[in-house]
């Protein structure tokens, strides 16, 4: 028994740095293979990353940032009710000067009345998305608010607690370091005191920045791959499914989106009784891997037309991923969830974009409410909907698109 | 305005993989230099670091894990109490139960009765440290209570919270990554069911892994570079402060520890209404550096002695660095504390091993309480103090050396 030393980092970056780059200098010539496997075990050895803290996603663009960017590892989302005196005008000068500081924040720099100023130098991948709920779009412009933009309809299984529903404003705050999220909270929150009250605070958490590989599918705290069918940011598809044509009279929306936020707590103990098959059978896909119960891998097609020995499906009629499915590739939505734990239990801060919530998220979640096993340990406590405007450029504001 | 990318990362990544290893494969030479800050830009590149999920801390050794460890970014601190009806033996199994259950979660492996073993599978170096209070100490053997085992002495500028105080039994989890933190802390919750109920838990973090380079020390959430002065783990600076001699009837604590955890509420917005050279003169150091009001950098011995053109102390006598500071390099302690931040505000969980409570903790307390002018805007809501039992080996448990 001897004192304890961590195993594995350290000793291996020592060597590398010190041993190859540094001590051999800029003329050494080695094997690009022995450096990246340097110090043996098989495991291919690294450099030590620079620091990411500083790294930066862009702020201002033809969309919002915190959508099509890959899931950073902590999230805030807070939503506010505007005050009852806060007219167009007051709307107009929040939204700027929340841009404004969400711009300074995401580019690592101090917020423009900033009280820590040191602790935004490492953003660490923020963004800062903001979503706009009816009682904000209706201030403004009350021919501007989509229809789809309200309450969702009622689901049976929902047990909706108020204090987790609604807001005029929406900020999703998201980075890889949970620092960055607070101070850009706490500096953003500041802003909007002369206009309006938080209503909640939602709190969330994925994998770290690094600890998996790249890409691969988060597990939610029931321990299932969650959000294997998710379309590609990048692509035509996500395009398609994601951003607002600004169709319907509100031209306003195009390039943005709609954001459904669903606060969907877990029943642990009661997931924790049920035995493997039955976890699998309720969500139609293996736990261990992620791939559909019809076998091969997690991204393979399921196929719902199998049969089992007896002659009953192979992923039954109430297993999730039959009734998460439309025929129509329309009816799809862009998850982007998090994990939440808190003193009265955990779950999943569900949140998904889509260009359109009526046609999109209410369907798939009608199919759900009707039938999936999973209702049984899941249940949203909270629901809320947000219009997402499109990005905006460095002289301008999210949100401006609305003013006309 | 173009559609959204984000700055940094991955280009580079593929360059140097795709280009340099990938490419020219094995047999190719490259220039180390050329290798390690491929793609310019002057800093350094970096091989894509191998995903740090399954790294491990050994949980077998002289001492526990998660005290000389880094500070991982993540932490959760549970305390428990006991059943009433949990006697020597009880504690004995649970102990055994969380030993073992403890050992296998920090390499990685599902626990014994895991219901969720995926979340088991990358660690992200979690370490599970034991604490014993008072209760747990007296039920096993009421002669091995060291005399320091008991709630702090009254300060005049605590305001506790009895929801935040005391307990029998606590573990400290801490890891990279949050859902590991997560993952584990139900599972050896659950361990407990049977012998005790929780009694608080706290949350806590600290900047992410990786986001800043290593060694930097933490800035708490009032934007304070804090632990600056903190001994060096390896160091027999840090053996002598830190580990238990087994001394005064308590001979099961050698090579253990104490452990004092107090939360520590900021009041944010007072600090923020104060000036920067009044926080500055508040805590004795420069905000944007860390380095003492005297001059120099973050790691510089401040002069007490100096004095300003004025004839007024540099350092004034209410700063928290002077009153903190003991002639006796005895009086120290081992911070390891973790930001945070709830529904009613945000704060700092202040977490301090040493040897001996009484000798070290206290004393440089009670001169803080005195005059620090800091507790205007700190205050002490919760305070637990515990005594760390030493390590085990594979065959043995934590708390063994309690049972004699």
């Amino acid at each position: 028994m001897s004192d304890r030393a961590d195993a594995a980092g350290p000793s291996r970056r020592h060597l590398l740095l010190g041993g190859a780059a540094a001590g051999a200098g800029a003329a050494a010539l080695i094997g690009a293979d022995a450096l990246l496997r340097a110090a043996g075990g098989g495991e291919p050895a690294a450099a030590p990353a620079p620091p990411f803290g500083t790294r930066t996603v862009a702020f201002h663009g033809r969309h919002q940032a915190g959508i099509a960017t890959p899931p950073q590892a902590h999230a805030r989302f807070i939503a506010f009710d505007l005050d009852g005196g806060a007219d167009r005008d007051a709307v107009r000068r929040l939204l700027r000067l929340l841009s404004d500081d969400a711009a300074r924040l995401t580019a690592g720099e101090a917020a423009l009345a900033d009280t820590e100023p040191e602790l935004a130098h490492d953003p660490a991948g923020l963004t800062v998305t903001f979503g706009f709920g009816p009682g904000l779009v209706e201030r403004v412009d009350p021919a501007a608010v989509p229809e789809w933009l309200g309450p969702l309809p009622e689901f049976g299984h929902d047990r909706l607690r108020e204090r987790w529903c609604g807001g005029d404003l929406l900020l999703q705050i998201c980075a890889d370091d949970p620092v960055s999220v607070s101070h850009a909270a706490r500096m953003l929150t500041k802003d909007t005191r002369a206009f309006a009250r938080v209503r909640w605070v939602q709190e969330g958490f994925r994998r770290a920045r690094g600890a998996q590989p790249e890409g691969t599918t988060m597990r939610n705290l029931m321990g299932q791959v969650d959000g294997t069918t998710n379309p590609e940011p990048g692509t035509e598809d996500f395009a398609g499914l994601v951003w607002n044509r600004g169709e319907g009279g509100a031209a306003w929306l195009r390039h943005g989106s709609a954001l459904v936020v669903r606060r969907i707590a877990m029943d642990l103990e009661g997931w924790d009784r049920l035995d493997r098959p039955g976890r699998e059978e309720a969500v139609g896909r293996r736990l261990s891997d992620g791939a559909p119960l019809t076998g091969g891998a997690e991204h393979d097609e399921p196929d719902f037309a199998a049969v089992g020995a007896l002659g009953f499906p192979v992923i039954p009629e109430y297993a999730h991923i039959r009734r998460a499915r439309s025929a129509d590739p329309a009816e799809r939505i862009f998850r982007r969830a998090y994990n939440y734990e808190d003193a009265e239990g955990a779950g999943l801060v569900f949140a998904a974009f889509q260009a359109d919530v009526d046609r999109q998220f209410t369907p798939i979640q009608r199919r759900l409410d009707e039938l999936d096993l999973l209702n049984e340990w899941v249940t949203a406590i909270g629901s809320a909907v947000f219009a997402v405007p499109p990005g905006c450029g460095p002289d301008g504001f999210i949100g401006e698109t609305l003013f006309g």
